[in-house]
C-alpha cells in the first residue's frame, strides 16, 4: 500500500470538502441564518486543519497500484461522510451523530433516503443553508468527489486510472479524450452545464431559487432529497398552478442524467447516429416506456384519465429507473402490480457512466447477451460466438466481471435483508427487502410498512449507512477494506500464491 | 436433431409409465374402488398403444448429442405430465384438465404445490387409489424417470450421459461406475431402500401403511403432497400420540433425502471420513443447524418453551432446505424475520445429486469461492488461484456454467414474478415472490396472502407449470425447446458460426 500518495489524495480531498461546505456557509449568510455560521465554521476548520497536516510529506506523483485505487476512494468517502454531517448534527437539525451520518452518506451516495419525518419546519425555521448543504452532497455525490479533484488538480496519468476507475459505476471506464483529467473536465462541465439549464427551467417557470437548486442538485446527483415532507407531490397538493410543468421538467432531466455522460459528449462531437444507435440507450428508454405504459393501464381504475395516470406513472418510473426517488404519489397505495413493476425498476437501475445508482443496464446487457451464446454453446458445443455490445466485442475479463460483480451483489443483498429483518421495524418482508435494495441501490422511498428510516434501530440504520456506499462505489472498494490479503506486503502474498498454486 | 433416438427413447418412457399407473391400479382394487378402474385402465391403454407406435423403426443404438439430450428430457417430462394428469381428471377428483395438469407437473416436479383445497374428504371417498397415484409421481420425479429407465434397458453409453446430464440436478454429473447404467441401478438401490426404511419406520409407530407409504414418497422425492389437509401438522392437531415421533423421523429422512446420493454410495464403501470431510455436506448441515437455532429463538415468544420450538423450527428448517415443502405450522403466523429466513431457505436447495429442488449448495460453494478468488485478482491482478472443492480442481468451464445459470435463473423468477403479480390472486409483492419461487423450486407452500394455488387463473397456473418444469430440470432443457438454433440443421448453424465470427 502506497500510504504517501493515499495521504496526498485524502488530504486533497478534505480542503474540497471544506471548500464546498464554504458555499454553504454563504447561503446561510444570505438568509441572514447568522446563528449557523459555528455550524459550518468549526468542520471547515477542521478539515483544512487535518488535511493540511495530512499534506505534510505526502508524495504527488507516486506510483499506485489497483488496490492503493480502492483504498483512496474507499476512505475518501469514509471521511468525507464522517465530517459532512458535522454542520447536521452542530445545527441542530439532526442532534444524533450516528442520525446525521445517516443522512450524510444517503446525501453523498444520492439514495435520497432520510431519517427525518419532518423537514419543511425546518426549513421556515433559518435552516435554509443546512438543507442546502444536505442537498448539495447529492451534486457532489453523484459524479465523483474524486473525479472533481482529478478535474480541479493535475495529478499522474496511470493513477488516476486507477482512482477513476473505483469511483465511476460501471463495468468499464472508457477516456473520452487522451489525459484523465480532460476527462474529467469535460464530465463535469456537461455535468454542471446540465444542472443550471434544469436550475433556469424551474426557475422561469416560477419555482423560487432556491428551491430550483436544491429540486436540480437532487435531480442531477439522481439523489432525492427535496425540501418538501411530500417531495415533488407538494406543487400539486398546495394546488400550484405550475405543477404539471414542474413534474415535466424534473421528469425529463431525471431521465437525462440516467444516460451515459459519454453519449452527451458524443453528441457535442455531432455523432448524433451513432450516439442513438447505442444498445444501452434503447434498451433504457424502450424498458421506460414499456414501464411507463404498463403501469399507467395498471393504475386507471384508481383516477380519473389516462393522462392522469400517465403522469403519475411516467414520474415514478422516471425517479426509480434512474434511483433518484422522488416521489409524486404515495407507492403503498398503488395495486399490487404497479408495486412489482417499481421493485422491478429498483434492481435495474439507469446506464452505466451516469449519475444513476443500482445494477446498471450495461451490465443487464452483457449477462444477456453472454447467457444467450451459453446456452448457443450447449446446444454446439464447439461454436465459439463472440460477445458484442454496439458492434464491440466485449472482453473475456469484462464478461468474468460482470458475473462475479451479479454474485457478490446478490449476496450483499441477500445477507443485508436477512439481518434488516431482524429489526422490529421491518414488519414485512416486503419492507425489509424493499429498504434494503433501496440503501444498496441509493434510490430512497421504501415499499412496505415504513415511510421513512427513522424508526429502524441504530444497528440497522448502520447498516443501511454501509449498504449505501457499497452501492455507490459498487461494492469492491468499500469490501476490499475488510479482505485481509489488501493490507498484506506485496511480498508475502506472491509467496502466498506460489504456494497455493504449487 | 435424431428424431428416431428420440422416438425410442419417449416409447420406453411412456411404457415405463404405463407400468407405474398399474401399480396405483393396483392400489385402488385393493381398497376396492372398482368405480375408478376406467380412470387407470383407460390412460394406460392410451400410454402402451401410443408407445408401441412410437417405438416402431425407432433406434435403439444411434448417436446422440448433447441437444438430443436436452429435447429427449424435455418431451419426456411433458409427456408424462399430460398423460399422468389423466388419472386425476377422469377419476372427477380434479375434473379440470389444466388443473389435473398442474397437479401431475407438481407431483412429478416434486414441487407439492397444489390447487387441492380439500384433499381428506377424497381419502375417505373411495379416492386412495388415485391420491396413491398423485403421491407416486413424486417419488418418480424424484430421482428421474429417465435415470429409471437407464437402470432398466441397456442402451449405449455415450447418449446415456447426454441425457443423465440433463435430466439429474447439479453443476457436475459424476459416475460412480464405469457404466451410466450401473450407477443409476446403483442410485435407485440406495433411493428404494432408503425410502422403505422410513416407510417401515412409520408403519412400526403406527402410522397406517399406506400413510406411510404417502409420506414416505412425499420425503423421498422431497415432493411434500400428503393426504391431510394440514399437512404432517394433522397427526399433533387430532392429538395423535405419535405425532412427535413421526416428526421425527420425517425431519431425518428430509435432511437424508437432501445428500448427494454419491456420498450414500461411498459410505457403503466405509469410506465414511472423505464423505464427512465433504464441503458441501458441511455447508448443508452447518446452515440447518444455525437456521434452526436462529428461527427457534426468535419463535421462544409464540411458545411454551424452547423445546417446541426447535422442534417447530427443525421441521421447517429441513422441509424448506430440501424443497419437501411439508408443514406442521401455519408459516404465516410466524414473526417478519423468521419468514425472511425461510423465504432465504427456499432459495438456496438443498445438495446437487439430491432429489432436492433449488439452486442447490454446491452453486453457491462455486460462486462464493469464485467471487473471493476474482476480489483477490483485483488486488494482486497477476495472480492466478485454482478453485478447488474438496481439494480437487473445479474446470473453468463448470464455474462459466454456474454463473450462466445464476444469471438465466434469476431472470426466468424475476419476468415470472412479474407475470404472476398482474393476476388479482396475487394480493402483494410477498404472494407474488412466494408462489413463483416456490414452483421455480419444487417447494410447494407460499407465504402471503394465498394459502394454496387454487384460486389463481389460469393462465397463472400454466406459468407455474412451466416454471416447475424449468426448476426441476435445471431451466436448460426446457428452455432449449423455445430456441430455433436447437431446430436448425447442424450445418447450417456451422455456416452461420463462422459468418458471425467472421
Amino acid at each position: 500500500m502506497n500510504f504517501k500518495s493515499m495521504r496526498y489524495v485524502l488530504s486533497r480531498i478534505m480542503l474540497a470538502e471544506a471548500a464546498m461546505m464554504l458555499i454553504s456557509l454563504g447561503v446561510s449568510l444570505i438568509y441572514g441564518e447568522f446563528d449557523k455560521i459555528t455550524s459550518f465554521a468549526l468542520p471547515i476548520g477542521l478539515l483544512v486543519l487535518l488535511g493540511l497536516l495530512l499534506g505534510i510529506k505526502a508524495q504527488k506523483n507516486g506510483e499506485i497500484y489497483a488496490r492503493d485505487g480502492f483504498a483512496i476512494v474507499a476512505f475518501s468517502w469514509i471521511i468525507m461522510s464522517l465530517f459532512g454531517a458535522l454542520p447536521l448534527m452542530l445545527s441542530g437539525m439532526i442532534p444524533n451523530y450516528v442520525d446525521a451520518v445517516f443522512e450524510t452518506v444517503s446525501g453523498f451516495t444520492t439514495s435520497g433516503t432520510t431519517i427525518m419525518t419532518e423537514i419543511e419546519a425546518f426549513l421556515l425555521d433559518g435552516f435554509r443553508g443546512v438543507l442546502f448543504w444536505r442537498s448539495f452532497t447529492h451534486w457532489i455525490g453523484g459524479m465523483g468527489v474524486l473525479v472533481f479533484v482529478m478535474a480541479v488538480i493535475p495529478m499522474a496519468g496511470n493513477r488516476n486510472m486507477h482512482i477513476m476507475r473505483a469511483e465511476v459505476p460501471g463495468p468499464e471506464v472508457g477516456k473520452l479524450v487522451s489525459k484523465i483529467g480532460k476527462t474529467a473536465k469535460i464530465l463535469y462541465g456537461i455535468y454542471l452545464a446540465l444542472t443550471l439549464i434544469e436550475t433556469a427551467l424551474l426557475f422561469a417557470g416560477g419555482m423560487p431559487l432556491y428551491e430550483a437548486f436544491i429540486h436540480s442538485f437532487g435531480t442531477a446527483g439522481t439523489g432525492g432529497f427535496s425540501v418538501w415532507n411530500a417531495s415533488i407531490g407538494h406543487y400539486a397538493a398546495v394546488g400550484n398552478p405550475h405543477a404539471l410543468y414542474y413534474e415535466m421538467v424534473i421528469t425529463v432531466f431525471m431521465l437525462l442524467f440516467g444516460v451515459n455522460f459519454n453519449l452527451f459528449y458524443f453528441m457535442l462531437l455531432r455523432q448524433f447516429k451513432a450516439s442513438l444507435k447505442n444498445e444501452e440507450l434503447r434498451l433504457y428508454f424502450g424498458i421506460v416506456a414499456a414501464a411507463t405504459v404498463a403501469i399507467a393501464i395498471n393504475l386507471l381504475h384508481t383516477v380519473s384519465n389516462f393522462g392522469e395516470a400517465l403522469r403519475k406513472s411516467v414520474f415514478q418510473v422516471a425517479s426509480l429507473i434512474t434511483t433518484t426517488g422522488y416521489g409524486t404519489v404515495d407507492l403503498n397505495a398503488w395495486p399490487s402490480f404497479a408495486k412489482t413493476v417499481v421493485i422491478l425498476l429498483m434492481f435495474l437501475g439507469a446506464m452505466a457512466g451516469s449519475t444513476g445508482g443500482g445494477f446498471k443496464l450495461y451490465r443487464i446487457l452483457i449477462l444477456c447477451k453472454s447467457a444467450k451464446n451459453e446456452m448457443r454453446r450447449l446446444i454446439h458445443p464447439n461454436s465459439v460466438i463472440p460477445l458484442r455490445i454496439d458492434g464491440k466485442t466485449i472482453e473475456e475479463k469484462t464478461v468474468r466481471g460482470t458475473y462475479v460483480y451479479f454474485v457478490v451483489y446478490s449476496l450483499v443483498l441477500i445477507v443485508s435483508v436477512l439481518l434488516i429483518a431482524i429489526d422490529p421495524a421491518a414488519t414485512d418482508f416486503t419492507t425489509a427487502f424493499s429498504s434494503t435494495l433501496s440503501c444498496l441501490n441509493n434510490i430512497g422511498p421504501i415499499i412496505g410498512g415504513q415511510s421513512n428510516f427513522a424508526s429502524f434501530s441504530y444497528a440497522a440504520k448502520l447498516l443501511f449507512t454501509l449498504d449505501m456506499l457499497l452501492g455507490r462505489l459498487e461494492i469492491f472498494p468499500i469490501l476490499m477494506v475488510f479482505f485481509p490479503s489488501m493490507w498484506n506486503q506485496r511480498k508475502s502474498k506472491v509467496k502466498k500464491i506460489k504456494k497455493a498454486a504449487a
